[in-house]
């Protein structure tokens, strides 16, 4: 069972993220209240009705892997087909290569329910996506006009090749080679690894972009470029034709996401594998990086929605449960354990980090709007960098909690969450992997120090650091305890993430170590802040909106209220371990062997 | 690959639990710094040797019924045969009944150990010593001479029969009735669930120890009898004799301790299960709660041994794998992930919080042998009322913490911490149970709160509280940044301890639910300020002891300063979550359909 979170959704969409400033930028003509109200309420049928009820099915029935074929788990391929004839793969893409061109806040809620419903399902499109992105960006217009309608239809899907058996996250030992012909075309030799959908039965091609080294490339990162390798080479009509010399010789055996097929890609056993080279030689990574971001994106998208399914599933199990009496002896009588506050403190901490997660990510995806859409180019930079600082918070703090969300989920069902059957226990094995794909957190929180605070000397986290005592500033204006309470632990967020920033700044360059061992408290603390700062903004759009829903108003005030409790004084906690030296001094003192 | 932490384990023993003046009580005779030593390396010798290996077995091949049949994991009956033969199940039960009578604190490391090589192989001996724990308790001398003996060789299992189907937790609700029969034995009709090692096929005779009502029990947890139930019953000689009627109807499917039958058991089919009333009718619950505290503890002691399971192989995989340069720019060559800021940061935090949950349990142990050992009554009661403080904290915080430690364990692998063959996975799954059975976070914090907070006014917290601030004193009088950081944080998290004790003392009548919404905080808080207490003892001891072992003790000091710098300070954020009401406001402001 899923209900799609509508009336959040469009809560964030409109007040917080700014869903109307954005209809009225060039190319909004079509996002009225009604097409997207209409376009949430179509996507949560097929995700409600088709595609939640097969979650279940692809864990117990997980993709299998026979004689180089993969054959998915039953229902897998008729809920595709559904998924693409409702044009959902073409939601975010232009509308001139048969997609519905719409924003990224549209979009997203798309995204978020694709994945509460069926995060295994979902990873196929989203690799589309992204394989979609990247020729967008990079390739020629003739790849474009092959591949990219295909692949919105569906009648193709698309995946990313990067990680190899030695590399791992460093793409820099990538060692696929690409050798190249005399008709322009190249042939590839080498074996991927961890590739999602890298082989299945659900599409009549697959189209994967590869990451490789041409003979002359130089080392590292700048000698990698890359390369389009369909499982059949495509004929002049369009259709495919030849098997290429890609193989999947296993699939893995893994914890969660058990209906997506991890592949192994065996390429060039048989002579070579057959690529074209998209955009310039050896700018490979730049491409992959338009890539990875829309994805880091839609996996931060991932936590988001894995949070909200686990939060779902806890609360109706809360409600129906019958197990002993009230502490505060208001009942004789046994009662459903949502009337015990411990189980209270857990099911508003889900829902309160759900929430602000959420929030935090549409308000991203309406900074990429602008990024995009806004006529005045100073004003595009300004709102693409701020996306830019976002995107690495949105996928490191929204996976991060997404685990902690799943495992209360398990808490709250008690001994019946560690049996499988029940159904919990599949989003805390799920959830698992995403902290770790798409770049693992420590990855994500090198790039927000990086490339997002020290690159333009902390300019993007002032901005937001400013907005936030503004927001502080507002909740002064109101009364009552959810607001005091916002205010002050507001206040002290505002003031560690300025301090663990100046931090970052002030060290980078003396002591790397200690400033790196402090990253990923870093990124949590700016997701807790950023997360509190949109929580805070919502009750203050609640407060204003009251008597048009007082029952979602109230509810949005007072999950804010437990966010600033429960979640925000972490920050304060954050900082001590960034800021203190001592901290990563302790742990570099110890030498290898110590361990 | 698992290595028994020796080192540590003596050092805990020695300069935190007061190993030598438990010696020296009465009874301590046979423990000498000798026998202690010999007793750790025989058991890490089995432990690493025997039953280590077979952890990945067990979860590969899981327990499975056939026909009321339960065939254990592949080796599981031989290590046991092993483990018995070894004396191990009678480490700490009296001489009188062919235990060895060693002090709990001896027999914690052996439990330790045991679990850390193999979770699912130790619920079997942990489920006996609960049943030897009871019937010592509460047996008459016939059953006790009837059962202990054959408990303690291990040619017998006990059991521990509470939760039925709609009973979780909530005893009170339990419906198994024992009808009195002439012989003054009775006959038990019911179902009990979650039943572990309650079939299977590695002893002659399973004991089962059942909750029950008798026909005329009041109602509610004043109405509940204990009951001795065997699988088959004893004849005279004290061989096995007569099928009893209690069968296996099935097991369960779970996240993980895949190894260990999970059973559910159908009482009185055929007829009625014969059982015999241990001590005193409707007395049942009480002598139920002395296994469940030498039961709670074990689960405790389970997550120190998870804990430190998952370091020991994210340690060993982090010196091994070869990724990236490393960012302070000291090679252009990728090095091992060890040398990573973040991984550090993983790996020092999985430590330190093992290291600090370890020492946390040991001392409870000693308080433990100290309560029972001393000569003196009040000093006795003193130790005992310590003991009991810290059980709800060693059970609740050691496993809250065992499933981050084993998510961090599967971070540090990346990619492939996701690949069930790794094995990382394992301890993340096989973790997740420990904060749940024996009583979940919620049920140990309750009992922190009322039992062991309110009902004596918070003396027991005081004392340890008012110990604390010595401790920080004697911090002082240290220089260095180590010292400095712990002297700091432990500082605040003792004011953050005393506040949290005030606020529970001072509105646990007035607004019960504000209190108990804070419970799990309160319990999580106390964790981490009497662990980071201990490790602040540890650093004043190996500083003391520096030259003896420069490795180890300058190990212990750098441990300490990551729990100073990364740990201790949620205590602070801990605080904030219980003391204001304000949070409990929030979540109790929610009307049930509002979630």
């Amino acid at each position: 069972m899923y209900n799609a979170p509508i009336s959040d959704m469009l809560f964030v969409m409109k007040e917080l993220a700014g869903l109307d400033e954005i209809a009225a930028l060039p190319g909004g003509e079509d996002v009225t209240p009604e097409t997207v109200q209409a376009v949430l309420q179509e996507c949560a049928k097929l995700c409600e009705e088709v595609l939640a009820p097969l979650n279940v099915e692809g864990d117990r029935n997980p993709s299998r892997w026979e004689n180089g074929q993969v054959h998915t788990s039953p229902g897998f391929a008729d809920a595709f087909r559904q998924y693409v004839a409702g044009g959902w793969q073409g939601v975010q893409h232009p509308q001139e290569y048969e997609g519905q061109g719409l924003p990224k806040l549209v979009g997203t809620p798309c995204v978020e329910m694709l994945n509460a419903a069926n995060l295994s399902f979902a990873l196929c499109p989203l690799l589309s996506d992204g394989a979609i992105e990247a020729l967008l960006t990079a390739g020629s217009e003739e790849q474009k006009k092959r591949f990219v309608p295909k692949l919105i239809s569906g009648e193709w899907t698309g995946t990313m090749n990067l990680t190899e058996p030695q590399a791992g996250s460093d793409l820099a030992a990538v060692r696929t080679r690409a050798e190249p012909q005399a008709d322009g075309s190249y042939k590839l030799f080498g074996t991927k690894i961890f590739i999602t959908w890298g082989e299945h039965d659900m599409a009549e091609n697959i189209v994967h972009l590869v990451l490789a080294r041409t003979p002359t490339a130089p080392e590292g990162v700048k000698g990698i470029s890359l390369f389009i390798v369909p499982k059949f080479l495509v004929n002049d009509d369009g259709s495919p034709g030849m098997r290429n010399d890609v193989h999947c010789v296993s699939i893995e055996h893994k914890l969660g996401i058990k209906a997506s097929p991890t592949a192994v890609l065996q390429y060039g056993d048989y002579g070579g594998a057959v690529g074209q080279l998209i955009g310039e030689e050896n700018r490979g990574l730049e491409y992959m990086f338009i890539m990875m971001n829309a994805a880091r994106f839609a996996v931060g998208m991932q936590g988001v929605a894995i949070s909200e399914r686990a939060y779902q599933k806890a609360a109706a199990y809360a409600k129906e449960r019958v197990q002993s009496r009230p502490v505060d002896g208001s009942s004789k009588a046994a009662v459903t354990i949502i009337h015990h506050p411990d189980v209270r403190r857990m099911l508003s901490t889900m829902r309160a980090l759900t929430e602000a997660a959420r929030a935090l990510a549409y308000v991203a995806a309406g900074e990429s709007d602008r990024a995009h859409r806004h006529p005045d180019e100073a004003v595009r930079a300004q709102h693409q960098a701020r996306y830019e600082y976002l995107v690495p918070i949105v996928k490191g703090w929204s996976t991060e909690l997404a685990i902690d969300v799943a495992s209360l989920g398990v808490q709250v069902h008690g001994g019946m969450g560690f049996i499988e059957e029940t159904g919990a226990a599949q989003f805390y094995r799920d959830a698992r992997i995403l902290a770790i794909y798409e770049g693992t957190t420590a990855i994500q929180a090198n790039d927000l120090i990086g490339r997002k605070t020290l690159r333009d000397g902390g300019a993007a986290a002032q901005v937001l650091i400013d907005e936030i005592g503004q927001t502080v500033a507002e909740l002064g204006t109101h009364e009552g305890a959810a607001f005091k309470s916002m205010a002050k632990h507001l206040a002290l967020g505002q003031q560690a993430l300025a301090s663990a920033v100046g931090f970052v700044l002030a060290n980078a360059k003396r002591d790397p170590n200690a400033v790196f061992a402090g990253s990923v408290p870093y990124l949590k603390l700016a997701g807790v802040v950023l997360g509190g700062w949109q929580m805070a903004r919502a009750m203050l759009a609640s407060q204003r909106l009251m008597q048009d829903d007082p029952k979602f108003h109230g509810a949005k005030i007072a999950t804010a209220q437990c966010f600033a409790v429960h979640v925000l004084p972490q920050a304060v906690a954050l900082e001590a371990a960034i800021v203190s030296a001592n901290g990563a001094e302790g742990m570099l003192a110890l030498s290898e062997d110590q361990f």
